[in-house]
């Protein structure tokens, strides 16, 4: 519309003056664009939907298969049947990457293309943003965690390969009862081997003499990389990731971080970029849904040098959905960086009264809050006199097991979602590998719990609500 | 997006050619509302819903509730709460029309201005394609058929009184039983008088002697105008619109016809359109939700004189909802003129084949089609037989009356919409005005009926869903 | 999906605790609707908009062209030919009213019918909220404001003449220049009488005495109604309404409030409800837009008594868009009571602020908010210093009118929409009656002046936007 | 709203014979979602858009991050923070999956959850209509063709190494010039064994003597499986599929079949089903843009034996999202079953129009069609004539084969996509391996050529505007 020649026609419709403010109006979202494009960064502001829409058909407009004369003679022409589809997905039908590469560009659409391209540049911001100043390079791939995961290790297994290193198939692991990165070893064909964590306190950490010990002892040149964590339900702490990267540096072996949900504590992001900084780390992973308010389904890898992310793209055999990139291009535009550090700034507001509360709760059921300083999102209370003081049932531990995990189900039909009651005495077996303990991140936890976490997009309504269920629910258990 | 600015920084993220190629595209579109504005006609062929969705975005960036930093300190902002609602008007929502007319340019609204008058100039070459070549102007109001007759009746008044004719309180009516038209005339406070139709065979035809003898009675300086019908319910056939356009131009008095869904059928286009010609009309009144597929709703006021037409829209006092337009320069710009052409065509070819099927019908159970050479939209067929077959009731021709609209009620609970069923001995009285026989549109037809439509829109398979539902409810009627 | 069976079946592929849970959710939704059908009130806590877009397509589901096997045999069967319009009316498509009743139930669309009457009963709510609290009954009608006077004044005219009383043609009118509640008079055949307002310190007041004087002098037999206004521009105060209705009482004639955007205006509506309780009310209109946040194109007429609200729409001839009722329905789900007192709150609140910014740029440019303590909506700053300091040109005061206006334009390029500036000496024709100094509502002003607005849905960020330009542009107005 | 009590509420305002009927129709659809989940079949005719979006939204109620008053205390709640983002996934915002397993039912997410399972059991009718009658079981992945055929390696790898046999590292492959299902192979960490295709006239097909050969040389117990393919580019055949499964189930060793366009061809399905029937086969794998006109992202993966299918969702590490089921699902209720036969109807009707038309083309200007018998998705013309008859430049082939290609761009730039020209005298090495002739899916092919390809969703008149432009393109080329 804001052609010249379209403004003067318009001029013979509606007085002059009021089209030239249109125009004004429409060559100010053109800036914000320009602006978007030559910065690579998040607006400030957050753009308002019509302009996200308005941005979002101009994209769509650059792929062929909404070329108005296009003729298409492909086996894949992002021909849509159902009109629902086409609007939800706005049109940019043809997805992202190419076979070779994930994250090229496509030929065929160039608005799709530069969408993924935006995407990737402004989620590197995001990063910045959170803390992780030190990422040079991210991509956003349509997968979730555990598969970004596992692509980081099949990457560096295939550049292991390369080099004729053909025996580094172990991983080191520091515990965490988590299936889907365990399974992102596995998958890839690898060896976990697990680093049972240490009990600091309340608190699990890594244990960093035994995580050594187990270099020396396998050799350095059979493991393919330390797999650490930074976000995990407590009473785990963050790993000592820092420290982790610096050994891996020492023995020259890879490092994955999975940050699954860290970005949204400064403590892990900072973790991270120090580990970026001091030491080794290959790829670090992120799930989009759970850092930045989307639906799930994507995660970012970055890291400090991006050759081996630019790899991982590489490894990504064919195309993929474009839907997880989108979210996120929408999010960040809606957002804002404002928006993002309004987001982040409450979590940190609402943590200490997150813990009080729930530690409130704890003591007025005869609980408490377990001490666990590492972990900053998620938070347990004890539950071992809520067992105890059950009417005793003839068999002993099995049945007390059973009424821990019992007022999980309480709070779930009571439209409490979230929170996890480990009973620490649960086994569990996972391809094959045994997990004693499953859940309490180590073997035998000395007293049942429960976790719940104070996340981003979490607000002060939301807590009280879910803590009055909580201790109505808890008092009923003591009871039952 | 498709500054030279832009582009050239999107080259530095998807190749150069490709965000050529894009840009092609954007100018391909841009040409098509380059050509929209140019030749003020419908395109030959429609758009895709994501150039239509576009257009609208861009209209609405040129709206001043939708500038990024607009300071609105009025009383009338433009503000919307809902995020359901700003999506559906495509934030499109400062309405029609400013306080002195509904067709003027809103200074806070030049996009939606914009689409306001490229509605009305898009309308007219609707009108043109329909068969109303005459029509010299249009536009398009935001209410139903009855309030643009209302309208067109309060100008003509105005415009009277204006000249000093204050005693113009009669409107000369060819009778149609239909609530709204008739209520239009005394909501203007004006005074109806019915011309009874007369019985041609088994058509209902306009009987011009008994109108002009009724303007030498009453005076023509006092008959403000002659409200004529085209579109009617069988056996009523059109007006003779010509004839009475001739008569009113030569006794001086207004003529308004009402063409509520005339515009699909090229008999009423082309009555229309000499009565233009030959004779007097001031303003021709249409439906959109019946002639073009739009909800409900809308109408299009136009006539051979566009001072008269632009008067109209100066009655009309303050602002009104855009819904209607907004609707309308969808559906245009979706359709284009092949398309609207191919609704015309479609309509015109099934009609032969719906009259041949009801006909069947109703020779199938001992009724006949009547003949209604002067109405192709809408057709009937006896119910006599059906009515004198049933069981006889004690008490006489009431109750008999009664069975006969029962069959309607039989047909809407079998999900047939639409059918009337007009026992042609019911009586009404409207606004104070006794309708003998309301429904036929005469006081005393021989036989009851039931009418049915072949309107736009409708396709081959409806007409046989439908025939073949009438068939089985009448044969069970006849039983019952 | 929640009927036992398909619980049942899809409790196959789900565990049926989870499709349990699920159902509880679907109930409780079913619950909420019980609510709004039993209590006919707004819901305290607004819907999420996956409730309302559900809750519309149920009631689409009960309109006859979405069954999915209906046969439309009529020649108005609300068939859809554009996907983007059936999406964006939620394929409520019937409009609302039939020919004989704007408010009367459409038997093809139970749905569409059920919602304009459920928009009927919680717009009652929401003027009660507001404070109408005698408001016995209210309609939503798809006009604005000036249309919904046009109504009530031909309704009152109808049952005049019904009631043999031809000769009440005039309207008293204590002036407001605007022109729609102007035209509606006219346009219905009516002769206003305007009654100059009395200046009472800064602010115009209804003169009463003259008001009564001239009741007698034109005698009641021959007046139709006083048209009265609360909401306007400062220094316009409301106004005296309860005074007004009393004298209406007790001279029997008509009365109509123009209360546009005055609900919004605690001390608006206190006035209104008094007037219904102690005087004579027949109508009081309201908009929709500039009282509850949606598009612009709705109007709520209501009054203490519900026979005369019901014959408005009686009158009203056929059918009509459904939009505004739809917008208003989604928007009155959207906000909840709660949301709409937050709102009603917020502009309370803001009120004093607004006004202290106004002052002190006022202030700093040598001019003054006038005092005006019957209206709390809009409010005004002189202008006669700055236009005074102007460069002096040489032919004295039309220059310096123009040097007023100017200012207007200045604010509209950079931004600020809403704001007007009168002049004082412009004069202006509305139909055939004149209007010196044409947007003061008086007369003679004594002083060029700026009018803002705060209205419902401003916020700090707003006012604080605009008052920086305001005083920006000030500065720079009288330095030209 | 369909609830006993709702309907009678609803009565109080809507006659109760209307409400009726619209309950009914409520209830109409309530039995189509019944017989969707009791026959986990397609509907034989598509949903309207109305009843998929109401189900959805039905389906999104059942899921916890939309209940009313949900307490979410986890780490992932599926909070969505644009409103843009969550209408597009119609608030089914928690992906698909657990950690554990792709295909597992989430307990916060039952209305998801039923949706992925639904999705499965339909695609599965799918198959069974395009012809794959065995297909026993389908699951449908949120991920395209090469990530499916990945899974399908990393699942018989992991079975292979379950069964204690490590060595199984090599893939048996007949030659096909696809990038993703090569890395697919390298990325899994296998080794790919090329087996070149034997000229058959014109046409590519597989060297089974070669193949077989190949597995005595290497060694059964060496060789994990044999990957085939069927939909590929002219003049490549599908492969010999049957035979292939044959000598896999000889040699027990695993196969998978590469059927990415292949649905759409019913001799391809029917290869696919006797192969099935006949042979091995561990998973055959199809895209799901490709067949079924959604988006990029998905793809289906069916097999003869459910347990292996199953085995491939518990390899998948964590959540994914659900966009690509969801397109896929919105589009088997949009299509029907009739609507999908149209559609495979369509394009076998079409198929001999296009390869008629592109051989007129070819004769026009001195070449010819290829003739390819076992590829009917894809068809070639060669370019032999065209290069040669280019001005000869001085320094031989390389420039002609320059040419050749050029003819690619001169189509792209005339908005013609989707065809290839191969020069087949380029060369390309993917992961390390070399591929002399690349594109032609042999060494040395004798001629140049161009292949397009009539695929679902192509029209005639797509048809005709390819082939004009072709021919214009070709000429000037031969000119150039």
């Amino acid at each position: 519309m804001n052609s010249e020649l379209n403004l003067k026609l318009a001029a013979d419709f509606v007085d002059a003056a009021y089209v030239r403010q249109g125009s004004e109006a429409m060559k100010a979202r053109e800036k914000r664009i320009t602006s978007l494009l030559a910065q690579r960064k998040l607006p400030a502001q957050g753009w308002d939907d019509l302009s996200i829409k308005l941005f979002l058909a101009e994209l769509a407009e650059m792929d062929s298969n909404n070329f108005a004369h296009n003729a298409g003679a492909g086996e894949r022409e992002a021909r849509v049947a159902s009109s629902i589809v086409a609007d939800r997905c706005f049109h940019l039908a043809h997805g992202v990457g190419r076979s070779g590469d994930i994250c090229a560009i496509q030929p065929k659409a160039a608005g799709s293309s530069l969408l993924v391209q935006l995407t990737n540049v402004l989620v590197k911001d995001m990063l910045h943003i959170a803390g992780v100043k030190n990422a040079k390079c991210a991509i956003v791939l349509p997968v979730a965690t555990g598969m970004a995961l596992l692509f980081s290790l099949l990457t560096l297994q295939a550049k292991a390969r390369a080099a004729g290193a053909r025996a580094k198939r172990y991983v080191l692991w520091p515990r965490i009862d988590q299936k889907s990165c365990f399974k992102s070893m596995v998958t890839a064909g690898l060896e976990p081997i697990m680093i049972e964590n240490r009990l600091d306190g309340d608190e699990l950490r890594t244990d960093l003499e035994a995580l050594e010990a187990k270099i020396l002892e396998v050799g350095a040149e059979n493991i393919l990389c330390v797999l650490s964590t930074t976000s995990c339900f407590a009473p785990r702490g963050y790993d000592r990731v820092e420290e982790i990267a610096q050994l891996c540096l020492k023995h020259e072996i890879g490092h994955v971080i999975n940050n699954a949900y860290g970005l949204q504590s400064s403590k892990c992001t900072h973790l991270v970029n120090q580990a970026f900084r001091t030491g080794r780390v290959d790829a670090c992973v992120q799930s989009t849904d759970k850092n930045f308010l989307v639906p799930v389904g994507g995660s970012v890898i970055c890291g400090p040098h991006p050759a081996f992310i630019q790899e991982i793209g590489k490894m990504y055999p064919g195309r993929a959905s474009n839907a997880p990139l989108l979210d996120l291009f929408i999010t960040m535009l809606h957002l804002g960086s404002d928006g993002y550090k309004a987001l982040l700034d409450e979590r940190k507001v609402l943590v200490p009264y997150f813990k009080e509360q729930l530690a409130a709760v704890a003591e007025a059921c005869g609980e408490r809050l377990l001490v666990t300083p590492h972990n900053d999102i998620s938070f347990c209370i004890t539950l071992q006199k809520s067992v105890d003081q059950q009417p005793q049932p003839p068999s002993g531990d099995a049945t007390k097991t059973k009424s821990a995990t019992f007022l999980g189900s309480m709070l779930f039909s009571r439209g409490v979602s979230g929170t996890r009651v480990v009973s620490t005495t649960d086994s569990k077996s996972i391809a094959g590998y045994p997990f004693p303990g499953f859940g309490a991140h180590t073997d035998a936890f000395p007293s049942p719990y429960l976790t719940a976490a104070c996340a981003i997009g979490m607000t002060k309504p939301d807590i009280d609500l879910f803590v009055q269920r909580l201790h109505k629910a808890l008092v009923e258990f003591q009871k039952a």
